[in-house]
């Protein structure tokens, strides 16, 4: 599964893991893959701190960051502080909201206090707190890519970023969205179908890659969006993908931070019991079907708020919910993609890299045997 | 592309067509494909003269029928006649139903005749309608397939089917539905993903397929939802498949019966503009987005009953529409997949089929390159 891509970046293979421990990024670049810490929820100082332990564990490797830019948000002053930008975002939430959610964490169980309340909820989810990542980011030699997860990043971070001698990848859920991020110069488009976890849109993967791949070549595109196996990345890579970005199997490894109650809830859950909701960041996110999720759905009840304000919602009851990972699953959030389905076990980051290079070449022999034997 | 299951069948490649049009039946078959004919809407009567006109026209080669029996519906007496049953279902719509879809109707000045009214809405959508297409199906000895698009056939129709030296085939939307129709000893199971046109699930097809490839082994498999160019199909076979069902392709070629307006809806429609709707059928359907699915799901109108209760009130729309179908798009049923985005033009049959063959070589052999360059 060896492409184009993995030279330019120095990785053996094209498996790109999302993941927000740093043991599972140092794990999957020394297997031979491309670790991707998630930076959202990290202070500057923070992710400084997770990315000085990276380089000093992941020997010669490269790595990339994961970022968070949505596009500008109505009545946000790019000048503002974070604090200015948290207060003004909090008198927006109406007070119904903040009581249903307290409420709802009431009703099972899970105490909070003031600091949950006035946690500071915004952490890398603008570009006022993103744009500090970046800067701490770039001070990393080994990391070699920056991500967006969200929207095509502005042009003069992109030309930061180029300047430094690193890559910049996007994700998007359509044609269009890929046209305008290479448009922008991004090197590495990230097509998410929705199947994926986290944020994501409506059409499939197997649809959207070859739309994306085609609308963008010759520019790399990773499929993302249902990976959990060496035979989905063969499939990435027929329809024309240079390589594979996943997230979900990463929470399901030893080294993950996960805890067994949360990966025992992921081995139980099928592939139908996920769902698109707006319940925890405002946009569509695909994550465990639980209480939370079904009560900002049912009739009656609040709707969810546009991002960023219903964070400032949610933000109280991940602050929560982090505290008792064990107790509180029901009401926690859980991002996963359908793929959470095919869990059945915990394994060793290398283990995964591993079989999936087996499946990858199980899937491809096979093809190659139906070609010889025509 | 041959796999095992082409030699069971006699033919030459895994390319499997749903089409209600003949013309296109005998198409895919004489190009080395295998086509289906969709039963549902066909008298027992016109379905005889339907397939003696394949059996005329298709040469040597195989074809297969398809019909539609779901669940036992709920007060439904198995020896009911069809006129009975109709007259029961009517009874049981609601008028405010009706008198919505009639003014929605006349609002798209679309005139409904009491013709469309009464006619016959059930056609082939029970076990009452579907076992008299099934027995006229089994006296053309070229239709070598009977699939059932909804649930798992029953125990009686399976054996009947088997004794006359036929192949069952089934969809699924999960692996569960899959592992039921195993049990049932159904030959073929379909795994259609979420980006599928017509009545799917929500899992998408990448994450769905090699579920139900597991599920179901070493029985054959065949990928649908987001068929659509060779490239797919490769994908399918990556992961397991033995070959691929497709169904919004054949919408789209020369020798379908669909007008010129309509196939330029499906032209200038994205992946984005199908929906999963339950407004003809009263089950999850995808089809095209237009002021008919949007009514039905605006907050205020009557939400669409069950099945096959919602098909009484839909019945007459289709009728209406059928008439008018340059004029009608807009409040017509337009079923199709995600993959409608890929399409650009109408084309031959044969032309498609072999476009197929050569996209699927095209993505076979980029992926044996990567591995011999290792």
């Amino acid at each position: 599964m060896h492409t184009a891509l993995c030279d330019e970046l120095g990785i053996e293979f094209p498996i790109f893991a999302f993941t927000h421990c740093r043991d599972v990024v140092v794990a999957v670049s020394k297997a031979g893959g491309f670790g991707v810490l998630g930076a959202v929820g990290f202070t500057p100082e923070q992710l400084e701190i997770e990315l000085k332990w990276i380089d000093e564990n992941i020997g010669d490797h490269p790595y990339g960051v994961d970022i968070v830019i949505p596009n500008k948000y109505e009545g946000m002053d790019a000048n503002m502080s974070t604090d200015e930008l948290t207060k003004m975002l909090q008198s927006m939430v109406p007070q119904q909201h903040l009581d249903f959610a307290k409420k709802l964490l009431a009703d099972h169980g899970v105490p909070v206090d003031d600091a949950d309340n006035n946690a500071l909820q915004l952490l890398g989810w603008t570009e006022a707190t993103a744009t500090p990542q970046v800067e701490i980011a770039l001070t990393h030699p080994k990391v070699k890519l920056i991500a967006n997860a969200l929207g095509t990043p502005p042009a003069d971070m992109i030309k930061h970023i180029h300047d430094s001698g690193r890559k910049v990848a996007a994700l998007c859920g359509s044609p269009a969205q890929a046209l305008k991020h290479a448009e922008a110069d991004v090197d590495i488009i990230i097509a998410q179908g929705g199947e994926g976890g986290g944020h994501c849109g409506e059409v499939g993967s197997i649809v959207l890659w070859p739309q994306v791949v085609k609308a963008v070549a010759p520019r790399p595109v990773l499929a993302a969006g249902g990976i959990g196996s060496g035979y989905q990345i063969a499939a990435a890579l027929a329809l024309g993908c240079q390589g594979a970005w996943s997230g979900s199997q990463w929470l399901m490894v030893e080294e993950a931070e996960n805890t067994p109650v949360q990966q025992a809830a992921y081995v139980k859950a099928s592939s139908r019991d996920t769902v698109r909701s707006r319940s925890f960041t405002g946009k569509p996110c695909r994550m465990l079907k639980n209480d939370w999720t079904e009560a900002w759905q049912a009739e009656g009840n609040p709707e969810p708020l546009g991002m960023p304000l219903q964070y400032m919602v949610s933000g109280m009851a991940v602050a929560a919910t982090s505290k008792y990972p064990n107790e509180t699953v029901d009401v926690a959030f859980n991002p996963v993609g359908q793929v959470v389905g095919q869990f059945s076990k915990v394994e060793k980051t290398a283990a995964v890299i591993e079989r999936w290079v087996q499946e990858y070449l199980e899937s491809t022999s096979r093809l190659e045997e139906l070609n010889a034997s025509v």
